[in-house]
């Protein structure tokens, strides 16, 4: 195997791939980057089983191979070469790999590819395409209400529900819940699956092209695959039945409180510096005459208020949140203003965006002593 | 107690000070800043027993008074107040501190302020004063050289030896030397004291005005102030004998190589790649035909090589050292090429500036098979 190609296209493939390359490897194999060149195509792959990542760039091949390489070496060496190009050769006798980039010459050791478990293209019957914007809007406003608990699978994941041309994302901890939903161009199938967070986040982190493009998914019943422009990542799903999350959002709210995003987030970030070293980080929101008062109080630190006008529809009320939260999704959604929902002290509120049924966040208030 | 002062001015005041505020206090009050309002100044002082911080920031002053906060919550809170001014109050009866900017109110308990070991200015016999900007190079030249290994503790500061006019500062962790001189501008007297790395760092840190200004230094045979600006910083000396340096600095070198800084800082940095990982980190140095070879090996990973282009007046050397002796010199130096002065393999080494007698660094090979 020898090839030549850009060198900055190769540390971009290799930053894509690298999140798949486990940090505590089942087999000493999965510790590397699996490189086939072939036919002016250079494909890099990595997987830890769960998560397999690939992502193809354009070389000059000038033998076609295949070998697996250190993905910790990979990356600190190819991101410091001093040329633009980088020069691969492999000596299948001494299992060695020769980089060359102007002035530097690095030799590395190589993994024995054949074990390297290649990364096979799904042939899943449920295909559909989204428009990346969509998908990427999908995953960011609920993804982050997904538990950190692995004991409870179901929870860890993404619900995917497409039907027919209509797609609903959501995710919950049992305390809060978020609900997306979007229209697609084109399916007539149904799916019902659950994606893990870990998955969705590298999703979000690797496609963040600002050319649109079309995300082609594919999935079977324990597996999906996203493929677009030049990478393709490749999960397992997470196996059981999510919660029936529709009985959670409440048909009606008392009050309707419209909130300045900036201004309130900016606020409770603030005043839960006094909650946040309790365990459960929990904010007062008073709203009442035209404003909320946003309290915290902890008997070792001391306490913070802090009033933000609001327009208040409704009666007055008084909750208290886990301040997390509430920043969470605050951070998550755009727009300049938001709506807080809510019935009594106990009930769960939500938060909305104006003329915007597609996006419901439900979150549970925490019970506080007075 | 009762002032207003402006927010950024606080926060800076806050950030300088907090350095001397013990993470793992000896007890509770050093855990705090001392606050102290009188006469249109608030004054902030942190101190762990060995290093103590003040500062002084202009202020309105409705009621003098001094009391004590704690120092991490203090940071938090300053940091994210919503106002540009802030507005502080003591509540002697229940020793709890109102701060107030724009909507908001917080509320913290204060720390007994009669427990704060106040920092007193010094009335050490032994002043001088030095340009900001000398001290600071004398300070960046050394200190990297300092030992981390408390069991050893005259390694683990810069000595500060003044004689008349003439200012040299030293540092060594017994494996390479840093030396720079400077001259003031009228000293009599004469010092030799070792000052605590830590302490220096701080200096570096605090020190960044762009404005010119001159430092008054004070010292006792056990202590050490340094004024400049707003700013007051103390600091425990450290007890012993340092080394005597002048005797590790080889009286010529047979061989002197004149390098371009950047590209062999750039090379070494990609050949040790490879040689972090091991315990000596040791890259090899062959200078010879108008170049130098920089390479290393690590039989689990491969190995590296890079060629500089060089000019070498006189006989070749290869030679070896710890990979981070090499660079951390040459990240602390100006100069867009340095002199690398050496005598045989296992004979230490000198780098220094051209046209500039007042730096030497002096490191000593590692001995390697081969």
């Amino acid at each position: 195997m020898k090839f030549t190609c850009p060198k900055n296209a190769l540390v971009q493939a290799i930053q894509i791939v690298s999140k798949a390359v486990s940090s505590k490897p089942q087999m000493p194999i999965l510790s590397g980057i699996y490189f086939n060149a072939n036919e002016n195509i250079l494909e890099l792959q990595a997987t830890d089983y769960e998560l397999g990542i690939a992502c193809k760039i354009e070389a000059q091949i000038d033998e076609p191979g295949a070998i697996v390489l250190s993905g910790r070496y990979m990356q600190e060496v190819i991101r410091r070469l001093p040329g633009e190009e980088v020069r691969l050769e492999f000596n299948r006798e001494e299992k060695i790999v020769n980089i060359t980039s102007n002035t530097a010459d690095f030799t590395l050791l190589s993994l024995p590819a054949n074990e390297f478990p290649v990364i096979q293209p799904m042939t899943g019957n449920m295909n559909f395409t989204i428009r990346d914007n969509i998908l990427r809007d999908l995953v960011k406003k609920t993804v982050f209400s997904c538990s950190n608990d692995e004991a409870r699978p179901v929870f860890t994941g993404c619900l995917l529900d497409v039907n027919n041309s209509e797609v609903t994302m959501a995710a919950t901890n049992t305390h809060r819940l978020s609900v997306k939903k979007e229209i697609l161009d084109e399916f007539n199938g149904s799916i019902k699956i659950i994606i893990p967070a870990k998955v969705l986040n590298e999703l979000l982190r690797i496609m963040v092209s600002e050319i649109p493009t079309n995300v082609k998914v594919n999935c079977s019943y324990n597996q999906i695959s996203f493929s677009f422009d030049n990478v393709y990542l490749t999960s397992r799903l997470i196996e059981g039945q999510f919660p029936d999350y529709k009985r959670v959002i409440p048909p009606e709210f008392k009050t309707n409180v419209k909130i300045h995003t900036h201004d309130f987030l900016s606020a409770v970030d603030r005043v839960s510096l006094i909650s946040r070293a309790g365990e459960y980080n929990i904010i007062r929101l008073n709203f009442s005459e035209g404003k909320v008062l946003i309290s915290s109080n902890n008997p070792d630190i001391g306490k913070a208020e802090e009033t933000v006008p609001v327009s208040i529809d409704g009666p007055d009320v008084t909750i208290a949140f886990n301040a997390k939260y509430v920043t969470d999704v605050l951070k998550n959604i755009d727009g300049e203003e938001f709506y807080f929902s809510l019935n009594q002290s106990l009930n769960p509120a939500a938060v909305k965006l104006e003329n915007d049924d597609t996006f419901t966040y439900i979150v549970t208030p925490v019970r506080t002593a007075q």
